[in-house]
């Protein structure tokens, strides 16, 4: 790659190429890991008469696919498979604006077609509203925001605390679904517990039907950016300088994977296959 | 700092505002901890009429939300969220008078904004007595004070054999939900299950509630005292001089989070944001 | 062993004698690790009249009994228990042909075994059709394959994220346990939930009822191999040369137990008893 | 202590001390697991009329005891609590003839005490049998065993590898738990489930019932003996010469916890309190 003459036309569309191949692989990782979350997690709430699902049930399931979404693709991209928790993330300095919005498209694409394929296997008369998220009737809105905001924030403290280098070293994928779990214990009464907005928008698009379907959205939003103030300014404040972020908002400066990591100025492309899993910078 | 005369006016309120700030961070942590706690473990004991909570399901959500709160808290505070686990810490010599007092503080004012918050997102009509700990009516005082003595007495155990540092070294989330869980299977049963004296103060002061309210600070604070006694002065007894537990207890030595770890002369405030997330001592 | 003439009679029948040594011991550890998840899986399937299991606890003792198993038998054979891991396992060039069908002749036995055994513990009004996998009447044999596929697309990309050295080093029990709970708490509505030939194989041959049978080895393989191909050439791609994959496929290079380990030349065998548990190669 | 003649009669009551303070940290942990292992696990059987535990709930009750007690007392003792289990390191040399016995008589007199406070604190009505193992109608005494032997078999089985130092670093609480679970899952539909002589042994001291209690006996150590053969000679065979596990059996050599450990030369006894919590010999 050096033997081309940077600044020129040729310079340019080589490292556009090596940014898309950075980046494709993280996007790939998220659209998946959404996907499967959608299909199983929304999977277990569907009411087979033989056998309904009961809460712990639902929540277990949540618990479950988020583990192993996680533990499947957090090397790759960080696992986020959630915009509220991508929008953490950039509120704390820890990915670039460019590669988050390319995250999120990739969840609600996931999120689609997890729904799709859950509408494809699912048996006609079990389908139902493919367990879209609504507001119970004795719950106000604001009630329901309110909750939707408490159930991200622990969960987006969760993922911080589970994913800082500074605190663990494992793999944060039993944690994460531990704190998805326990939002879904209490938010299922609520609004049947969204926490994420990806998670609400796939079915609502195959069912088309998108009732206070921005509960879902600025709930947990809410809760992700105030959990994000808190653990990077209050509990574990790091030592970024502004310049910093801001090289960081711009993609010019490249992070780790999770909270916690200090930035680098940005590093030759990791070889592909060499093992190595370091999320590249966009 | 060094520049102020040791011993002059300024010298002193340079040290207060130094000691505030070192304390302030884990004392939020403890706040944190103990009002998600609350919020989220007396949430699932609300008796949604479409789908009442079994023990099961109200014990495993005590689990997650414990392990959640300490994931988050621990490297902050020791993750404490529990009078009676501070009382234990206190006689063990890992933890001083005035920071012991003061995380109490912390952990009662926690708990009562999370059952506040509770209370405000709960439709009225179930809300009904917010899940305070009262005794079963077929079990005697004594009884109850029993079962919540060694329901603490298994939980301190578990804390400490999961904080020291000569036993383990990763999170000990996991292990301290477990355990939180385990009290609840049997105690429910009984009391409601408390071993947390601020679990039942919250809740009680919102209500307005204090029947045999004293059950639950004299049960749990007894078998955590016991617990205290017995692993750190049979199972797993540390050097500690008279001395060195006296100075620890005044608070002029620092200790580690975790049980187990040694005594160390006060040390220079570790740099804010420096990722060093040592207990400051107090 | 040196003092034998390479190439000679003695040399050869050496060299079978070593390598069956070496297999064997792999090979008992399928079997017995297939054995334990058809007699606890399925068992846990059995209707009780005073208990019918709920779907739950059907997936959690499918989660349990796979995390023992894997905690026993991965460092004898990498704890597949399951042709559709060994499948892609063969793909991803990370075990011989030989090996692979050995492996797989070594669970089909442990799960005709594991069945056997449970048909004579059981008592005779609740042995029914001994949990043997159907296709629900009103889902079509199409959905069924697709459900199947997608349970072990999840499966085996969680069984190489947990044994993948790249990115993990301890145990891999608990992730994959979490893995086939996921699969069973939706794929139990559907087939009675497979992922795995050998868990549909060994009920069918006790109860002498194949019925659709050939839907549990085509979706669970296509899954895997699909899994495989996703892992190994598109989320971690690793950097194996095509003679490489040709000297795994034929069993003359050796490989570690799990995902990503490097294919390294013919070792001496380690000395048996040496405590070394990694696999010989054949 | 080097100041006393070797071979005089000073010296042996100095050993004789020695041993004493060695051992009694040990058996007061084995003591100490069983009680809590039968106080929560049987305490969970007790049928409560609002609320009557399922199969599922009795399970994750004997999981969590069973994580909990092995966090608190496995570096104290190896936290056998349980008579197959300590049979089962005794065939394997990892335990001395006197110390077995010891622990098994410290075991039962725990599960005693366990038992005894369990009766103590139940209100009367619901005591019943004090949750007593006893073989269900439609099976035989035969059945029975095998499936105790089984149940035992995967316990035993999982403790090892789960102990292993070849295989393992970290705390085993977490696996030995789900070995546990599992077992009660399957097991409690045939006898109430056993797997440990210990926790049938207290219950029937209380209530006075040993109705075909060798059935909890036989099962278990049978299971026990299979299992430690199984794993300490054909799938993780260990080095030991016969006459160390001569030496081992008779206490004249030290080893370490769990199993897998090397056999080493009497060391000088550790500091109490020196936080060194090796096991000592005798």
């Amino acid at each position: 790659m050096d033997a081309v003459e940077p600044g020129g036309r040729g310079w340019a569309s080589m490292l556009a190429c090596r940014l898309w191949k950075a980046i494709s692989r993280a996007l790939f990782a998220e659209f998946l890991a959404t996907g499967l979350y959608v299909f199983f997690g929304v999977g277990s709430v569907m009411r087979w008469p033989t056998a309904l699902p009961s809460v712990l049930q639902i929540a277990i399931t949540f618990n479950l696919v988020t583990a192993m979404a996680v533990q499947v693709t957090w090397k790759a991209s960080g696992a986020h498979a959630n915009p509220a928790v991508t929008l953490a993330f950039l509120v704390g300095s820890h990915i670039s604006l460019p590669r988050a919005v390319a995250y999120v498209a990739a969840q609600l694409v996931g999120a689609t077609v997890g729904a799709a394929l859950l509408y494809g296997v699912m048996p006609g008369d079990i389908r139902e509203t493919l367990g879209i998220n609504v507001v119970r009737n004795s719950v106000s809105t604001g009630q329901a925001v309110a909750v939707e905001l408490l159930l991200t924030l622990q969960l987006v403290l969760c993922v911080f605390a589970s994913t800082d280098s500074r605190q663990t070293s494992g793999s944060p994928a039993t944690m994460i679904g531990i704190s998805v779990a326990l939002g879904h214990l209490i938010g299922i009464h609520f609004t049947g517990c969204s926490m994420n907005p990806a998670r609400s928008f796939g079915p609502a698009i195959i069912i088309g039907k998108f009732t206070v379907h921005w509960v879902f959205w600025v709930g947990p939003l809410m809760g992700a950016l105030l959990a994000s103030l808190i653990y990077n300014f209050v509990l574990f404040p790091d030592t970024k300088t502004l310049a910093q972020r801001l090289a960081i908002l711009t993609g010019t400066v490249e992070v780790g994977t999770g909270a916690g990591a200090g930035a680098e100025p940005l590093k030759k492309e990791s070889q592909p296959g060499s093992g190595a899993v370091e999320m590249e910078s966009v």
